[in-house]
């Protein structure tokens, strides 16, 4: 059960061509690819003849073709050609998907089509706009998504899985401030005077910094991880303490009940043209999403090891209890209206 | 639920030896092996004593010994002997099947065993007939043997999954013509002047061809595909239109279900004695056949992620709804009859 | 469903040190370190937090800390520090083990803690004991723990399974005794005459043997294999029969129902400071063992492809169906005491 009223990520750009690529969604199998002028297309990738993928397929022109029996479909999803027949109707077709390509993502929107609104699009702007420099990956993860949605809003863990990488094993003592409304959930966490990480260490940050992290959630699963970091002793021959911010992007997008594509995006604001720092950013948080996997992975094989083992709450996780608990009120609320389309 | 009163091939002749074979056929465990004189044998591949799969055993003349304990069968399934035991009773025993080997293959009968008739075994005589020569292997295939016979009963999928081994992308618009009785299911293509396929221009065909497709099915899952090829424009230097035929021979075993056992068989009317030509068709037939093991697999895939997404049914399905249909009659007949016994 | 008021093997001692080390135990996880004194302990392998494996933390001091967000639990398994936070409710704990180091292994009680006594533990003497001499392993084995408990009872598969290692194909027609109390079933199998095994040719033994079999089964899955062996023909310069006794002890520790962990011993009485006997001891019985492990493999998965298949109880079998019935008695009886506890 997963929202779909909502905007997803269902590729990279860089990763949708034409060649057709398939990529299980929400349970659901989708192919995407891109027409002739660049336009992407989203569609069911499961024929309706016989439900093979049509990722295995060819593009003929913006067409994709089944590569089983040759049915043709359009960018509609609308069936074009059964070799053989000469008349096909109108009924035989795929499902096909809403989809934008925005900030170097390909969005799909899965649930009702007349709901796709792109101006609901989460703003990923940081990963194209000029003033900021952006690498990235797509990270598959053996793990409910929630659990991944969690994780990325109770920092706490930083400390503990990323202390040799991208966290402060000193970072255990921040002010925290909640925030929420009916469609983000805030979570702020200042912590003056912290050790400095190995990677902001290695950009030249002073042996203590103060370091704020702003944590915004929306469903859907995005959530946006603002990292203002600057120095708290100074710097032989610095005249200013060296100020500098990291917006890390992430938008999970379910698999299936136990497995997530994990979308991450590390933008700064400084190094802008170095291609060394954008290296090393890629490098150093590929390294230690992977050390989250690693975790999330143990922990969903524990959770199916008994579903019914209980969780406890603490001060830190109120912000993944009310991200989750958004999420059940909103997949919730589709299920009516969902049921009221099929009636 | 599988058709159990019907001849399945169990093995390939040379697959079948002194060292017994195991192999899971239509959800059982089923071994195979030869007495000292060369007769096939076929036994339940599980010791009745404590479950231990008997081909882990050895051959003691014409009787098998479990690997476990020592208990040993002879070739009706009844043991004759238990280490440390003077009696044994009778009703110790596990099931024998009824085989007949013939070209080239041990057929089993896993139904009722006064209905084993050796006449209904499938004429696959085309394997060892002197007048033609032929090559073939078993493939194993993740998919519902199901699958595996629709896609060989309609032909419209070489024109798109073998377009570079043994289809032709030019044959998409054959003049068809439907059969089927009580007991088979064929279907007739014609296809005049098309482009050569890839595997007959290298048998020396002229570059356009007249092609027909006879394609048999009987339950059991046995289908025959005769395919006539003749030059359909003059070659230089040949006075006469070349004309060769080729007979594909397919039987498919259920293993479980969701995987089947694929025996195939290529023969031909020319080129005998030429273990080039063989060889060629060998290698070509099995790279062929495992473009169909992809698709298949990954509708398999497809279909066990959403077992309720539907199929469309085009012309060209005629042949394999019949043969689904004829094979769910037949299991449904067998129904009734099997719960008698059991009462 | 398990026996849980009863001691288990966790581990070997040599496997638990300052890395904590996972395990899953009667479908529990586990983790087991030692204090810094040495003392070991067991405890749940969940943080009660957010279900992440403990083992994937690290040691501070004698206390676990949750590689995730930091939980840290003392060897009682209360939870002692919570980052950020400044109260740790009492009620925020794991589940400790009771756990004893006795005899080169880690016995652990996952029944109720009032009830664990540790004079029950198994007498497993043998060792560590200086008038034997030891080596051993753990195994894991693909089946269920009552397929191996009844493999170590009925030794008839020995002159089958073991023939070319450590039993005699000769071995088949013992003089069988068996006895049974309410807390253990005994087998003794006396075989006078036999061709001596290969393992014991190692030794030195005369072409023909005396050699007997004493195997003590108690609950928990303990066993106990006592073989005292002895020269029946002469051998040239030996005045006296060559007598030896060879120990194997067997405890198995379920760690899902199609799953366990094999920890065995194999202790001596002679050539005690053989480096040398040591070896070809462990490499022996290692490489023996293993040929139980592919029989027992392949009875579990025959038993998972029919589970209703039935099986044939033989004289040999009268221990292990006495086992196997005296665990159910013993599961049956914690039921209502464990519904009880919960009420």
């Amino acid at each position: 059960m997963f929202l779909r009223n909502c905007w997803y990520i269902a590729a990279e750009s860089r990763e949708v061509g034409r060649e057709p690529m398939g990529r299980i969604l929400l349970n659901e199998p989708v192919v995407v690819y891109r027409k002739e002028d660049g336009t992407p297309v989203a569609l069911e990738d499961r024929c309706c003849h016989r439900r093979a993928p049509l990722h295995k397929g060819k593009l003929v022109g913006d067409k994709i073709q089944c590569g089983y029996h040759g049915f043709t479909f359009d960018a509609t999803g609308a069936c074009t050609y059964i070799p053989g027949q000469e008349r096909v109707s109108a009924s035989v077709c795929v499902r096909s998907y809403p989809v934008v390509e925005r900030h170097r993502y390909l969005w799909i929107w899965m649930g009702e089509k007349e709901k796709a609104d792109p101006s609901h699009i989460p703003d990923f702007h940081y990963n194209d706009d000029p003033e900021w420099a952006a690498v990235g990956a797509c990270l598959h993860v053996d793990a409910n998504y929630l659990l991944l949605v969690e994780n990325l809003i109770d920092l706490s863990h930083v400390a503990f899985v990323h202390a040799s990488t991208i966290g402060s094993a000193d970072d255990t003592n921040p002010i925290i401030k909640n925030e929420r409304s009916d469609d983000f959930v805030r979570v702020i966490r200042e912590a003056p005077g912290i050790a400095c990480t190995p990677s902001m260490a290695a950009v030249g940050f002073a042996p203590v910094i103060d370091q704020k992290k702003i944590i915004t959630f929306t469903p859907g699963s995005n959530i946006w991880i603002d990292i203002p970091t600057r120095d708290a002793v100074p710097v032989e021959g610095r005249n200013q303490p060296m100020e500098r911010r990291v917006m890390i992007l992430n938008a999970i997008t379910p698999e299936t009940e136990r497995t997530c594509h994990y979308f991450w995006a590390n933008a700064r604001d400084f190094d802008l043209e170095s291609q060394e720092r954008s290296d090393f950013f890629l490098k150093t948080v590929t390294f230690a999403f992977n050390e989250d996997k690693d975790i999330l992975e143990a922990q969903q094989r524990n959770i199916e090891l008994d579903p019914h083992a209980g969780t406890v709450n603490v001060n830190a996780d109120w912000g993944g209890v009310q991200a989750v608990r958004m999420m059940e009120r909103l997949i919730g609320d589709e299920q009516p209206r969902r049921a009221a389309n099929v009636a």
